[in-house]
Parts: structure tokens; C-alpha cells; sequence
């Protein structure tokens, strides 16, 4: 597969582009991961709200912490090696196709969980089997898709807070699961691989479960953590 | 909804029968809620095999524990208020037929999960969406199914061990679902109301994931805990 994410065994920063990145979701992850000191650009429709999320963001960063910038969405993806998807879902395939050419080889991280309003409790998933695979599809097999963050409560990352949830990361490119794992786990959560694409409609259903969790029983944070096994990985 | 089963208030013993419960699955089911103080009987194709696993069970209770008994399936199911369905997946239909008529208007447990062997690891799910769907279509509306236990490691059931994984409970009664969540807190488990029967896809879909890290990991218990929520059910 062509591609030009790096090997796990290379500790570099990562040049990173959120799309979509003025919304909750985008802005805990760029402040988690600029604090890890990554380089990250913020993507928005328009320059000035990527901008603006932009300073917001560093005036919550400490002084010597990378400063965040803001692009046009597809200037941010062009210029990014790992570009993390985080537009509303109702965003997610036209998105998609508008980036498909700048993300081409490129570790796209898909945050989207195709919850449908008002019935967000209920899993319901899109005509190929699961957001995942949708972007899969639409992107085509030289771009590894990676599925991560469904199950978090974005509230919990903007501010340096534990979250009490692991992060389940499927797609069917294990180098770049491992990419991802990498990133989950330096902005401080745990990641789990969770396998190929083919499992990503039970990560994306399991928000759906968590909400209605967090109906029946008056929370609005619940999440999950694995048990029984440690993460001391046996490379198969 | 016709059915005979008892509202949550009345703290009353059941009784239950257990499909298919020679294996492991029904075993330590059978044990745990003997144990509880409810009236099991196993059962089986042959009765005289219901009757040694039955045996074997009570060999294990202390001595003031309600003795369990064997009976062939249908006579299990005719005689029960509650079924527990514990068949291998490839017996799911043909055994749903079978009882049809037998567990009519009872609350039936169904902890089958689709795997496909050998691709454990990858999720699939039957033509009706789900095994609980297709239990449900089954056996008609006025029989209440609740998938529950699916993503249990069943070594862990026999023996009084604790263990460290929920029990996500699903299915379109809610009433039926109160009934299981006490039966699961009774067997020793932390049990939450999952949703309707249209979110047990991923329950069962979250097993392959949970035997995916499993291997990748190197683990043979893998499971889950519900986090961020205390179990002070606010009755909507």
C-alpha cells in the first residue's frame, strides 16, 4: 500500500489537520495532542473560524507548548500526514469526497458515528454497514481509514481531565491502527485494537448503547474500559 | 403484552430452565442462580445427560441450596417461567422453533452470539440483523426475548470467582429487560439496560471485538465495564 505515514518504531511528531476542528470534538483532540507536541492545523469551511478556534486553543496551551494554526479545510488536509475527520455526520460523505484527493495515502482518522436524531439511542448505521466502511469506500484502499474516539464524551478533552473511557480503534490497515494507538494513548486515553473495518459498525453502535446508558440511568458521561488483559502487545 | 412473568417489586423465587445446558455457558448460569436460591432445571436433547450435568451442578452447590434437576428441553421450557437459551449458534433457529410454543408469552434469555467460525474476531451478523432479532421474530411479539451475557467468559460462571465483566442487557421489553438486569445482579454480575432489541447487534458484534483483543493481546478473559455512571436507575 502506498502510503507516507511513518513506522511506529520512528518517534516523531506527526504534522496533524483537523477537519471540521472548531466543533468539541476537534478542539480537545488538538489541544490534547499539541500539549504531546504534534504539530497541528485547525481545518474549518471558512479561514477565520480555523483561526479564531486556532487561538483559542493556544491560549489554553502552556508557553512552550507548539502554537495550533488555522486553514481552509483542504489546504489543512494537503498539508497534513495523518488528517483527522471530525465534521458533523450529516457532513460525513460529501466531506469526504470534497478531501479525497488530499488525503490520498494519508492515515485519515474517522471520529463519525452515524447517530440519527431524535433516536440517537438506538444504532442505526448507513447503507454500507457502518460510517467506517462508508468512508473506506469513498476514499479507496490507498488511504488507510481509522476508527477512533467514538465512545468518548468530548466535554472530558478539552480540559486536562482523566477520561474514564478506552478508545477502540479499528480499520483495516494494521500499521496504521498502530499509528493510531500511538495518538490515542499520548493524548492520554487508553486504545484497544479492535481489528478490521469489518468490527467498526459495533464501535460506532456502542455509542448509541452508551447514550441510552446514560438516559436510563441519569449520566451524561458513561463510557467503557476493557478488563481482563494487559497491553503488552504479542506481534503476531 | 400477554405474559406470566412477575413485576420487579415481588422478590419472589423463578423458575428457570436452562436449553441447552450441558455446556459451559448454561452451567454456570445454573449454578449461580441455584446458588441465588431460584428452582433450575437443566435441559437437554437426552434427559439422562440433563441429568448429569444436573448432578454434577449440585455436586458443587453447599448443602443448603435448592437442588438442581435434568429434563429433555421441551419439558424444561413447558415447566419454566423463565428460558435460558444457551444452544451453540449453528442450533439458534432449528431450537427456536422447537420451543416455540413451549416458552409462549415467557421471558426468554437468549446468550447466543453469531460468530462464524474460523473469523471469530470479525463481527457478522445473521440476514435478520442480529441473533436477538431473529430469536424475536421467531418466537412472535408475545414472547419477550433479552439478549444477555454474550460478552461473558463462561470459565469464569462455574466457580464463585468475581467477575470483572458487565452484562449489557437488551431487548424491546423493558419489563422483560428489569427482570433479566435482577436475574444477571442475583448470578453476581453489574448488569445495564442496554435499549431495544435494535441495539443487540452490537452487543453480540462487541464479543468479536472483545476475542480480537483477546488474540492480539494475548489474553484469554477480555471484557468490559460500564464507567462515568452509578446504577441509581431514574425511572422515565
Amino acid at each position: 500500500m502506498s502510503n507516507n505515514f511513518r513506522s511506529e518504531a520512528e518517534k516523531a511528531d506527526y504534522r496533524i489537520a483537523i477537519i471540521g476542528g472548531t466543533g468539541k470534538e476537534g478542539r480537545g483532540l488538538a489541544f490534547r495532542w499539541a500539549l504531546a507536541g504534534h504539530n497541528l492545523i485547525i481545518g474549518s469551511r471558512a479561514i477565520e473560524k480555523a483561526q479564531i478556534t486556532a487561538d483559542e486553543i493556544n491560549a489554553l496551551l502552556p508557553g512552550g507548548a507548539r502554537r495550533v494554526s488555522g486553514l481552509e479545510n483542504i489546504q489543512a488536509a494537503d498539508w497534513a500526514e495523518i488528517v483527522v475527520l471530525t465534521v458533523p455526520y450529516s457532513a460525513h460523505v460529501s466531506m469526504l469526497e470534497y478531501l479525497k484527493d488530499a488525503v490520498k495515502g494519508k492515515v485519515v482518522i474517522d471520529v463519525s458515528v452515524p447517530l440519527v436524531p431524535p433516536k440517537v439511542t438506538i444504532a442505526q448505521m448507513p447503507a454500507a454497514g457502518s460510517a467506517g466502511r462508508e468512508a473506506q469506500k469513498i476514499l479507496g484502499e490507498d488511504t488507510p481509514v481509522v476508527m477512533a474516539f467514538q465512545n468518548i464524551s468530548y466535554e472530558r478533552l478539552i480540559n486536562e481531565k482523566d477520561i474514564d473511557c478506552d478508545v477502540l480503534v479499528c480499520g483495516t490497515s494494521k500499521e496504521a491502527r498502530d499509528t493510531v494507538i500511538r495518538l490515542v494513548e499520548e493524548a492520554g486515553m487508553t486504545a484497544w485494537d479492535a481489528g478490521p473495518m469489518a468490527n467498526a459498525f459495533v464501535i460506532e453502535g456502542l455509542t448509541s448503547v452508551l447514550l441510552h446508558i446514560n438516559k436510563r440511568y441519569g449520566s451524561k458521561e458513561t463510557g467503557i474500559k476493557i478488563t481482563g488483559v494487559t497491553k503488552e502487545i504479542r506481534e503476531s
